[in-house]
């Protein structure tokens, strides 16, 4: 039997505690990897403090997993013990419809396994990565290039995918002139990945607060959305990381003829759009959801070739109640990253 | 001094009654016609009633106009007296800006000058179709192939290249599933384009009533919007018709994996989306309004060489008080027609 020591919440508004778990046995396809670090994402507060509703408990969050292959499977082909690799937001997926066959497995509506509060095939709940090792299958372990250090590697999992994902497939590139709305956890990393497609990257933030962090990552302008009028009709693409409720028409509006806005955030009322809004400059608003695997390990890559890497405060096992309710405020520089190692000491 | 009798209302509730209009002297690049039809529009109706808030009285509705050419300008190519020809929503652009230069004059932000109720170059408001003749700059007239009879083309110069557009755009054609929702004065057009694309064609409509008339216009299926689920995520692409408000996410989880909702219709409520609606199967949103001459031209042909016509109800001049009543009430199969010849009498 596996074990592991895990960070877990037992209740909505319980405090963290360290609890063991046991992961299954390795399979012909699996891999056992020790988690050296977990990215903390906005998403694992709403699960653990069961703001999306469905929260199993005890819930162990994490689903921006780093670290190093321990063991394999006997089929496992392409991973070695000693490997640096990364599991995102699923475990697994039905393989088989059609979006699964394009390795579009985010989009997989029939049996996609999130990492953590999912249901896996074998009907137990998923703990995630707040925990010192786990089990996954190969298809869903990404490997981690040299060049990536683990622990600005792990927000790469789910952030650096979610940026990755629209970016390319809107085609962000020269010539394309890209609006990164929000720089936070998500909009820090995808302004790094619009800069090296060699888009022109703006920076649109409520304040002027993350100006100098966004130009020395790569932005080429940085707006104040308090004057929207003097930016609208310029942009390509925009691509919203803000997860709350904001004026969406007056955004749509910065959008030039053909262009592009890509919603990543699940604010909790419905967005509201002006329809004239969009009939203007055939403009379109999209949605985008993570990515599959083969694009997250396009996307590694394309990190690793670039120098891409999530700005990170390292945090202890002990200290992720406090993240939390920093997270939460928006006060993280840029994301917060648990280190593994230290759940065994609580 | 060129003069012509025309339909007018004087104000948002007055009838029609008939007046004299003056049409500016023929310049080098203008072509003078003798409209023969003007077909009746749901946005004529808004315009006329003052439902958009800003009506220059008396209007003169009707940009969907159909007529031979009487008198050419000097500089003009490519038309000659005696021609049948057609003129849409525009009349004029700005002519310079990039989606003017790309032939996508609808889009124009600079200039645009609508057929009626619009301000020309020269501060005058324009005067529409309901009218015995028009002069236009030659940009903005198409030629209407033989192949098309005036009165069914008519239709084409509005609801014929709103479909068109966004059909095209969004790559209508074999092994795509296209849905159109509203089977009405622009549904029963797009429908015979989407067919003639090679798509595979359903209507979605409110009720079975007219279901015999989009089967014989090339519909393949044919749903009620009574049952959603059933028809859940099995479309590439829709186009909504639909003027008033409804519940846009029901309809948007029609959509399968990378599908595209585009809506035509500007009700008057905001358009209301759940935001994980558009994060499901990567879909989108796009607005699409009209569009420009090179691709009205293109429409015409296309209908030309696929027999596609709008259906129409011929009216005289002094019924289209009622017709603007039925209109309201969704009672017309499936475009009114004014024949401009009957003006003279009234």
């Amino acid at each position: 039997m596996i074990t592991a020591q895990a960070r877990a919440m037992t209740g909505p508004t319980a405090p963290f505690s360290t609890i063991t778990i046991e992961r299954r046995d390795i399979g012909p396809t699996d891999v056992l990897l020790d988690i050296a670090y977990a990215g903390v994402c906005h998403t694992d507060v709403h699960h653990a403090r069961a703001e999306f509703g469905h929260t199993h408990y005890p819930i162990v969050p994490g689903h921006e997993i780093a670290g190093v292959v321990r063991e394999v499977g006997s089929e496992v082909t392409g991973l070695a013990v000693g490997d640096h690799v990364g599991i995102g937001c699923l475990v697994d997926s039905c393989r088989e419809c059609a979006v699964c066959r394009a390795g579009q497995e985010s989009y997989c509506r029939r049996g996609k396994v999130l990492t953590y509060n999912g249901i896996g095939p074998d009907g137990q709940v998923t703990l995630g990565g707040y925990s010192e090792r786990v089990v996954a299958d190969q298809r869903f372990v990404a490997r981690i290039p040299d060049a990536l250090p683990l622990e600005s590697a792990a927000p790469l999992l789910c952030a650096g995918i979610t940026m990755y994902q629209p970016l390319r497939f809107w085609d962000a590139g020269p010539g394309k002139r890209v609006g990164i709305l929000g720089f936070g956890g998500l909009g820090h990393i995808g302004v790094q990945i619009s800069h090296a497609l060699g888009a022109h990257t703006t920076v649109l933030e409520l304040t002027e607060n993350r100006r100098a962090d966004a130009e020395r990552l790569g932005a080429d302008d940085y707006r104040t959305t308090g004057d929207l009028e003097a930016i609208r009709d310029s942009f390509d693409l925009i691509v919203s990381t803000v997860p709350s409720n904001y004026d969406l028409s007056a955004h749509l509006d910065l959008l030039d003829f053909d262009g592009t806005f890509v919603n990543l955030g699940v604010p909790d009322e419905p967005l509201r759009i002006d329809p004239y809004t969009l009939l203007t400059n055939r403009r379109k608003l999209a949605g985008s959801m993570s990515g599959g695997m083969p694009e997250t390990q396009e996307m590694l890559n394309f990190c690793a070739a670039h120098g891409i890497k999530a700005e990170t405060e390292m945090i202890a096992a002990k200290e992720l109640d406090e993240a939390y309710d920093r997270l939460t405020a928006g006060d993280v520089r840029y994301r917060f990253v648990l280190d593994t190692s230290t759940i065994a000491a609580t």
